[in-house]
């Protein structure tokens, strides 16, 4: 038996890839950004057509809520966020919202009235590619972020999340803290973003844990000084130090498990002149792990190996941006994905994520639940990133069940 | 005695250090960007105050003239070039320049007749700082750099030479090639860059070579993908590979002698985002030696060290942007130097030098002669760059007493 309705999700996925600021090159969907506003615009005429009623936060989210019977009951949410990294792929993030509005299409085919209130959510800022804050639609729903940060946080030009939402035509000044009585659980799906699920040819992975993150900003100092007149022994050279401190990285996590991973992805060198001894390097440091320990032990043998490195001339900083634990998802929210997976015929294996998902967020607030889908080749933040059309319609499918249960829908 | 006027050399200087886009942060004086076209006009100005017929040519260098008493004869020339490196110093270039301008002055007031032409020039792009070429003013106006070239040079923001220079109002169409028989010698004051002259408290290096250089540009790819759901074991990380390489690069030229220096400066990351595994980095190597040898050993490590990190889905590739052997200065020059160091009174050491000034391009062409002063704690290419006052006079002695004789100037 089949649900989903393939050539309307089809219709979603061409709609979304054409509002990219990086035309041919990718995905490049900053929140905030004109890109932004189409594809909102979308959104909320799809959450109207399927009789939901509209609204957006003052963050930006926009939820798309079907009433339920019970008054005042707390939602069932179901979607996930629609910004990208710069030259992305058209699944991380889209992938969920258009299975939120699925969802909701289905509810309005199959004319099924919810006991709770069933809301399609399509967050911002979920990869932290404008602001270099992720998360921050889904933290700042949930209260963890201070308002008056909404206007010092600012993207590489200066704009501050504020301003940015005035540019965009936003309200900054509408609620933005959702309180943890008004949700009753949330569902993402979300593409797996690695090879597992398809080597193991398995269409869905039920997520158990997500990974711990910490995000670390590297400064490494030295001294400028003209590329052919220093002699190499008088040198004092940031890039020496700040290359062979990233090469020795992936050392750290050599003995580790649970999945543990270390990531140099930014790395800039001042002044950047081709005959200029470099005077300043600042790159970033992303460690994840399923276990907390693991994050803690590399964490403290990098602050190790960097402060060994603050010698001849070089001073090492260290700033640490971001620390989220390890986070076990809602037990009832994936026996019932199981369950619904099990009554649909669908295959399925438990897994835990390497990605800090919205629904990690969630997790301390609701019943949190996350799926996972094929990612072809393992690829994604890269414009080659793809799921097959089957696999988006079956995830739907699971999620459909699962809200029905959840809300305690009965079938019109 | 003393001859040169030093309020004046310290208003030139004071002028020049306004002419900045990078105001309290160092001098960035990109080529015929607005701080050129200002300095350009203040060094024109001078020109004729003291007596000299000013011209440019279709590169944008200056030339300021005093006709000698032989008809068509070649010229002794004196300067150097007024562009600098981002967040640079005020004396890398202008030194030379302003010391050309001080002769101009000094023949001027002592009513000096010569011979053959005194010519002071200022040159454009030394640095590439602009437009990535090294020497351009020296290189092209002695016709080694293609006219086509200056159409398909290209800075960052894609705008090439010609079109950069009808921006700032100059007129590329006007001849830029000098032929060799207009010019009798070429004779520059640079500051050393370098720990020697202060060290050794010594105020004139007299330059007998100009190192070799080469410039590459080394390509790292590999595959991108997201930091936390990538297993370590299945990555094609272009940083790290790229940060073992450039780590290693000193240790290929721990065994040559002959001031043998290698310095990567600039180094790029794509695409650069923290939780994105880098595709791409392309990188710098510049190499620099007195020995010819030594630079082809180098090269060839270094060739070696590259290709033999392309394994795990990683490619590289290497191009090469300049190579310009050793260079021995005018035999005749140096002795003049050395006579004028000696009648004047001022220390002198014979010097090699590290950097490859326009000295070297003029070499092959005339009989080129090269002068160092003493550098602050031999620093250079920084906003602390800095030369006494006190050396600058005595360089611009030796100067004049050389350009005096070169020109076989009579006393009026």
């Amino acid at each position: 038996m089949e649900l989903a309705n393939k050539e309307r999700i089809k219709h979603h996925f061409k709609t979304f890839s054409k509002f990219t600021a990086t035309p041919n090159e990718g995905m490049t969907r900053y929140s905030y950004s004109p890109e932004d506003v189409k594809t909102r615009t979308y959104i909320k005429e799809k959450m109207e057509q399927y009789g939901l009623t509209v609204r957006e936060d003052g963050l930006g989210n926009i939820f798309g809520k079907l009433e339920g019977t019970i008054e005042n009951a707390p939602s069932v949410l179901v979607g996930s966020h629609f910004d990208s990294v710069p030259h992305g792929g058209n699944f991380d993030g889209p992938a969920g919202v258009i299975a939120g509005l699925e969802v909701a299409a289905l509810f309005q085919e199959q004319q099924i009235k919810p006991a709770y209130p069933l809301e399609v959510i399509a967050m911002i800022e979920e990869e932290g590619s404008r602001f270099g804050e992720g998360l921050m639609g889904s933290r700042g729903m949930n209260g963890l972020i201070d308002e008056e940060d909404f206007h010092t946080i600012r993207d590489k030009d200066g704009i501050s999340v504020t301003e940015a939402m005035q540019q965009a035509g936003l309200d900054p000044t509408l609620p933005k803290h959702r309180e943890q009585k008004t949700m009753k659980a949330f569902l993402e799906l979300h593409i797996e973003q690695g090879p597992i699920l398809e080597e193991e040819n398995i269409s869905i992975g039920v997520v158990d844990t997500i990974v711990g993150l910490t995000q670390l900003e590297v400064t490494v100092e030295g001294k400028a000084g003209h590329a052919g007149t220093t002699p190499m022994d008088r040198r004092s050279d940031a890039l020496i130090t700040a290359s062979s401190l990233v090469s020795e990285l992936p050392n750290l996590v050599q003995d580790e498990s649970n999945g543990t991973v270390i990531t140099t992805g930014k790395f800039a060198v001042y002044p950047n002149g081709a005959n200029v001894i470099p005077q300043k390097v600042v790159f970033t440091i992303d460690l994840r792990s399923g276990e907390e320990a693991s994050i803690r032990r590399v964490m403290q043998k990098a602050k190790t190996l960097i402060a060994s490195h603050q010698k001849n001339g070089i001073h090492t900083s260290i700033h640490q941006h971001l620390y989220m634990q390890p986070k076990e998802l809602s037990k009832e929210v994936r026996s019932s994905f199981k369950e619904s997976t099990e009554k649909l015929g669908i295959s399925y294996i438990p897994m835990q994520s390497g990605a800090g998902h919205d629904a990690m967020i969630f997790s301390d607030f609701t019943e949190a639940g996350l799926i996972f889908i094929p990612s072809k080749d393992g690829l994604s933040h890269c414009p080659e990133e793809w799921s097959d059309l089957e696999h988006l319609a079956q995830g739907v499918d699971i999620l459909f069940e699962t809200a029905k249960k959840l809300t305690e829908a009965e079938i019109g």
